[in-house]
């Protein structure tokens, strides 16, 4: 056990793009839990493009990192101490403490895993947040039916990647459009979409039309920006597009539209946006049913992985810039 | 009996407004009704801002009327002859047969109305297709709960002064925005909607938020543009706008965008488009209750009356630029 607990700290809020120096890495005393708290010692931290949204001071769905606090994120934890009911030393948990290495808490918000079925980091990944929110905007929000042509951007990442497997199991045609020639080929050739977009590669437009023959029943939106754009004229009538996130414009520092609002009403699209933990009561199911899958290897999820908490920062910065392929994790110990 | 057919033909594809030379009016003969046909004397011809769509030969989810091609739009009528074994002379019937004064039909997509139970003209109106329209867009996708704040645009035209009422009948503070004192004072005063803002006033985004000090629940979209920008900083977290119409944009020569994506995203707002054609499941039990509630005085309806199939071309052209109060009807005869 080291002797103290090193933090990353939010030290400014970034004007555009995120720059290393708006973190601040210090060490403070471990802390002691009280009556009814444990402590938790962190083993894996979740990178997740969220996170800027919760570095800047714009009104959003959830309250905002203070200057000079700890910056949010999931962590997977081993309890080594307990003075809870309801947790034993050893104990393995999952929950949102922080980019740190340690963190006392009274079990609120946490969720105990099991050891030794899937590998834990993937209590990040594929079975956790991002798990829940490909489940919840594809099957409950996109409502894809069997033989619909179902695309998603951002698609080696940790949400694109499982969003695109799971169309697959739902017996869709699943197109991906990611950056770059290698995460088009891990999308078709790991994880077994049907095709493939290299928005990088200059032609979105007439690739995304080549490969979507019969227009595009469901679009799962991670990016927004210029692939939305390239994506809208091949919506079919009654598309659904759900909103899950924008990461080509979280740097932004003006209001992005939509274009041609006029498409919405002439092909009665339905857009909606959704976080996933406004419907906690739905991921039991869903993380369950991933676990499954993922066990009888009919889900296969990566990770890039970086090493030690100083990493953070240059780690997450990458990854708004794309350069991890499927989920971004911080390894700890 | 006139001796012809007076009919209003498309003459040219309006470029940005359009121009009452873009119609052209025609004598042609009675056309007689073939084995399984009724020949139809039109009484009241109902003008709809969707015929501007119609009008342009741009893609949309109906067919254009051709140059040349009579007029689309919806009438009420009387069986004047009948060689098809479910109509007789005499019985009154509504269905899309055009801007004429008689049109052949072998009765699909006719409805039979009954006499004496309201106007025959509010079959073209609020018990008619904008009175579905109404009732789909604010109860099937608004679904707005007691207590919401439901906002309409175009609220002194047909489907917006119903979907006010409507949204009263659910228990919901409901609030109106309409060009202009008058419609403004029509709305509250006639129809009961709590409060109704005057976007010519000059003070959308005050007046708004003075209007709907608890935000937006349900934002029935009719109009586009300027308006739709002033709603989107009042709607509340899981707002719902049904896309009914963009009666702003429909003389535009460029798409226009939506403002600011990222707020569908951090507020979870669903927008979907529709056209109430698509769920003709849905009428019989709307256009139902919309009569008794019209019978029994619950629900109000104002028209405006254009006098002579001749004067219809000018009295679209108002209406698209909101001259109208209430439902645009053009008296035949």
């Amino acid at each position: 056990m080291s002797a103290t607990n090193t933090q990353v700290l939010l030290a400014s809020r970034p004007q555009g793009w995120v720059k290393e120096s708006d973190f601040r890495i210090v060490e403070n005393p471990i802390p002691q839990p009280k009556d009814g708290e444990i402590l938790v010692k962190h083993l894996y931290l979740s990178l997740d493009p969220y996170m800027r949204g919760r570095m800047s001071d714009a009104k959003s769905y959830a309250a905002n990192v203070a200057i000079g606090g700890v910056m949010v994120g999931e962590i997977v934890g081993e309890v080594t101490q307990s003075r809870h009911p309801d947790y034993r030393v050893g104990d393995l948990v999952v929950g949102r403490l922080g980019w740190q290495l340690y963190a006392t808490s009274n079990g609120q918000g946490l969720r105990k895993i099991a050891r030794g079925r899937v590998p834990l980091s993937a209590y990040l990944g594929v079975v956790g947040m991002p798990g829940a929110t490909a489940w919840i905007g594809l099957y409950d929000i996109g409502e894809p039916k069997p033989g619909e042509t179902v695309v998603v951007s951002a698609a080696a990442g940790a949400v694109g990647s499982l969003v695109g497997q799971l169309a697959k199991i739902r017996g869709c045609r699943t197109v991906g459009i990611a950056g770059g020639k290698p995460k088009c080929d891990h999308v078709v050739q790991e994880l077994g979409f049907d095709a493939c977009v290299d928005y990088k590669a200059g032609n979105v437009a007439d690739d995304l039309a080549a490969a979507t023959p019969d227009g595009i029943d469901v679009y799962f939106e991670n990016v927004g920006g210029d692939v939305f754009k390239a994506v809208l004229p091949r919506l079919n009538p009654f598309a659904r597009i759900p909103l899950c996130g924008l990461v080509a414009q979280y740097n932004d520092t003006e209001p992005r539209g939509m274009p041609d609002m006029r498409t919405f009403l002439t092909k009665r699209i339905k857009l909606q946006g959704f976080i996933c933990s406004d419907r906690m009561e739905r991921w039991p199911e869903a993380l369950a049913q991933i676990e499954r899958w993922v066990i009888e290897g009919r889900i296969k999820f990566h990770e890039t992985v970086a090493e030690g908490l100083a990493s953070a920062p240059r780690a997450f910065i990458g990854m708004l810039k794309g350069e991890n392929l499927g989920k971004q994790i911080v390894k700890l110990t």
